[in-house]
C-alpha cells in the first residue's frame, strides 16, 4: 500500500529523487562503481560537488561574496559554530528564543560570551511568534530560528537588523521565497527539504568571517571550509550526492516560486479543515502558522483511538505529534504531494460525520 | 566491465553491501518507506543503531566499560575532540608523528595545551615507523595512528603506555586483530574497511572523561554522545545503515580472525610481486610494510606510459599514489577480492616481460 509520510524529519524526499539514489549505490555516472566507493576527489563526485553549490546558489539568488557549504554535525553543530565565528571575544549576541532547538543555541552561545534573549515565546510553550522588540546595534549578530518544527511556528517577516543576522533554516528552506541578501549567515540542516541526514547546509557572507579575536579550531572554523570548498577532509559523499539530485528535482519543478505556492496551497487544505473541522483544533497562533508543520489537537481526547484507527489503515505515518505539544503534527514538506494531504483531510472529516 | 577499485578511500564496498543498501533506499523494512525518509527515532531505525553498536562490540571484543559512538566530522573532527576532552588544562599529551594525518592530530593538541611529539619519521618521508621511544607517565595521554594510508606504513606492534593511550585506526579497523582493552579510545573514519563516507566510529572507554577541568562544548563532548547513544541530534542515518551492513558481512565471513588471515595473504600477494619483479620498488620500509595501503614506483619512470595503459585495460583503478610519495598505491581494504590483486600482479608480471 503507498505509504503517506508525515515525518518530522528525516523525512518524504521525491520518488524520482530515491530511485536515481538507488540507481546510484550500485553504478554511478556509468563508471560500473557504486557512488559510495569512489574517491571523493575523483572528478564526478568533484562535479556533484559543485552542482549541489551552484543548485544552491541559482534556487535561493544567493548573491556575490556568499560562499555555500556541505558540513557535517547538523544544526547542533552550527549552534556552536556561529557562536565560534561569529561572536567577539567578550562579545554578546541577540537571540529569539522560539523553540527547543533556539534554546540549544542559546546555550552554546552562552558558554562563550553574553547571549541576550530578545523575544521569547517558552510564557506559551512557543505556540507564538515574538514580534516588536528591537536588536541593539551593539550585538556582535542576531540570531533567529525561521521555522519551529516542534510548534509549528513560523516567521512570516523577518525583523529590521542593525547587525550581522544569522538563521536556522532547517525545517523550511527552499520552502519559500527569502531574500538571502538580508542575512549573513543561513545554515541548514538537510534532512527536511534538502536531503537525507547526514549534511548540513551554510551559506555565509565571507567578509563577516575572521574578526573575533579569537582561536577557532581547525573543523569549528568556517574559513577552513571555504578555503577548500567543503573538502577539508572526506565529505558526506551519499548525503551531499541525494541533496543535488532533490535540488535538480526542485529546479525542474520551477524552482522556490513553484514550490512557494504549492506549499500554501497544501497548508492552506489542512488549515482549513482543522478550522472547519469540529473535532480539531490547531496548536500554533494564526498568524504565525508553519506551511511545514501543521500541529492540531483532538477537541475531545475520546476521539483518538478512532482517529489513530483511521489514519493508520489509510496508509499515513509519521503523524504524532512530539511529546511536548502532544496531538498531532503533520509535516508537508516540499515532496508531500497535495494527495497525500488530502487523505488526511479525508480522514478528518469521516471521522466528524462519524461523530454526528 | 568489471572494475578493480584500488581507491584509498572512500573505498571498495562489498557487491552484497551495495545491493542491499541499493535497495533499503527504496523500500527499508518492508514498510513501503525509504531507508532515508523515516525518523531516526522509529523502530527500524533504533535498531540499526543498536545493531551497529553490537557488531562493533562483538568482533572487536569491546569489554565492559566502554561506549561504541557514531558521530560525524571524520578523523579530523576527533583530532579535536580527542584533545578537548582528554588533555587536561595545561596538561600535556605525547603524539607520534607518522604522516600526513597524525600532523594535523598533533596541531589540534598544540592548540590546547603542550603536545611532545615522541616519535616522528618525517626525516624520510613518513616511510618508516618510529620505535624505541618511551611515553612519560605525566602526560594525559599518548596518542598514535596505525595505519598511515597515504604511505603505506603500519604499526606492528603497539608501544607500552604508562598512561591513557589513544589509536586513530581509521584505515585498518577491523582488518586485523586488535586488544582494545590496551586502548583508552578508538576512533576511525567509517570511509575504509566499516562504509561510507558520513560517519565515525569512536570507541571509548567510559571512565577517562570529565576530568579535563575543561568547559567541553555539547558537541563536542563524548560525555553528549554516550549518554544519549549517539542519537544526541539526527545522526547520519544512511552511512550507518551502509556501516551496519559491513560490518554484518564481516561477521558472516567469520569476523577479525578469517579476514586477517586473508588480507595476510592478499598483502603477500602483492609484495612479493614488488619485491621479485626488477621493474618496481615498494616505499615502505619492509618491516612497517600495511597490509592495507602498498605504495609502490616503477624503477625507471620510462615505463609509465606502458605500465598505466595496461592497468587501465585491465579494468584497474584508484591505483595513483598520493603526490607526496609518487607512484602508486594499491589499497586493498577487507572488501578487496584476492583476485582483484592477481589482476594486478599479472599486469606486472606481464610488464616484466614486455621488458626482456
Amino acid at each position: 500500500m503507498k505509504k503517506h509520510n508525515f515525518s518530522a524529519g528525516p523525512c518524504i524526499l521525491p520518488q524520482e529523487v530515491l530511485k536515481q539514489a538507488s540507481a546510484a549505490v550500485l553504478n554511478f555516472n556509468d563508471d560500473n562503481l557504486s557512488l559510495i566507493e569512489i574517491s571523493h576527489r575523483s572528478q564526478p563526485f568533484v562535479q556533484v560537488m559543485e552542482k549541489a553549490q551552484n543548485l544552491v546558489k541559482e534556487l535561493l539568488n544567493v548573491p556575490k561574496g556568499y560562499s555555500v557549504l556541505f558540513l557535517q554535525g547538523g544544526a547542533s553543530m552550527e549552534f556552536l559554530m556561529v557562536a565560534m565565528n561569529l561572536m567577539k571575544v567578550n562579545g554578546s549576541a541577540a537571540y529569539t528564543n522560539t523553540g527547543a532547538w533556539a534554546k540549544k543555541a542559546i546555550a552554546e552561545a552562552k558558554d562563550l560570551g553574553n547571549a541576550i534573549v530578545l523575544g521569547d515565546s517558552s510564557d506559551k510553550n512557543y505556540n507564538y511568534i515574538p514580534k516588536g522588540y528591537t536588536i541593539p546595534d551593539t550585538v556582535d549578530y542576531f540570531h533567529c530560528t525561521s521555522n519551529n518544527t516542534i510548534y509549528g511556528t513560523q516567521i512570516k517577516e523577518f525583523p529590521h537588523c542593525p547587525t550581522l543576522m544569522v538563521c536556522d533554516m532547517s525545517s523550511d528552506i527552499f520552502s519559500r521565497k527569502v531574500d538571502v541578501s538580508k542575512f549573513d549567515l543561513i545554515y541548514a540542516g538537510a534532512q527536511k527539504n534538502m536531503g537525507p541526514a547526514g549534511t548540513t547546509l551554510v551559506i555565509i557572507k565571507d567578509e563577516i568571517l575572521g574578526t573575533t579575536g579569537r582561536n577557532i579550531p581547525t573543523m569549528l572554523d568556517y574559513n577552513t571550509h571555504i578555503s577548500k570548498e567543503s573538502m577539508f577532509n572526506t565529505p558526506p559523499v551519499f548525503p551531499i550526492y541525494v541533496s543535488m539530485l532533490t535540488l535538480q528535482w526542485l529546479k525542474d519543478l520551477g524552482g522556490v516560486d513553484a514550490i512557494e505556492k504549492i506549499n500554501q496551497e497544501k497548508a492552506d487544505l489542512l488549515y482549513n479543515e482543522i478550522d472547519n473541522n469540529s473535532l480539531f483544533e490547531g496548536t500554533a497562533k494564526t498568524e504565525d502558522r508553519s506551511t511545514m508543520n501543521v500541529c492540531f489537537l483532538l477537541k475531545d481526547e475520546s476521539k483518538k483511538e478512532a482517529f489513530d484507527k483511521m489514519w493508520n489503515e489509510a496508509g499515513i505515518s509519521g503523524i504524532k505529534g512530539h511529546r511536548s505539544v502532544g496531538g498531532y503534527r503533520a509535516s508537508i514538506y516540499n515532496a508531500m504531494p497535495i494527495e497525500s494531504i488530502q487523505v488526511l483531510v479525508d480522514v478528518m472529516k469521516k471521522l466528524e460525520q462519524k461523530d454526528d
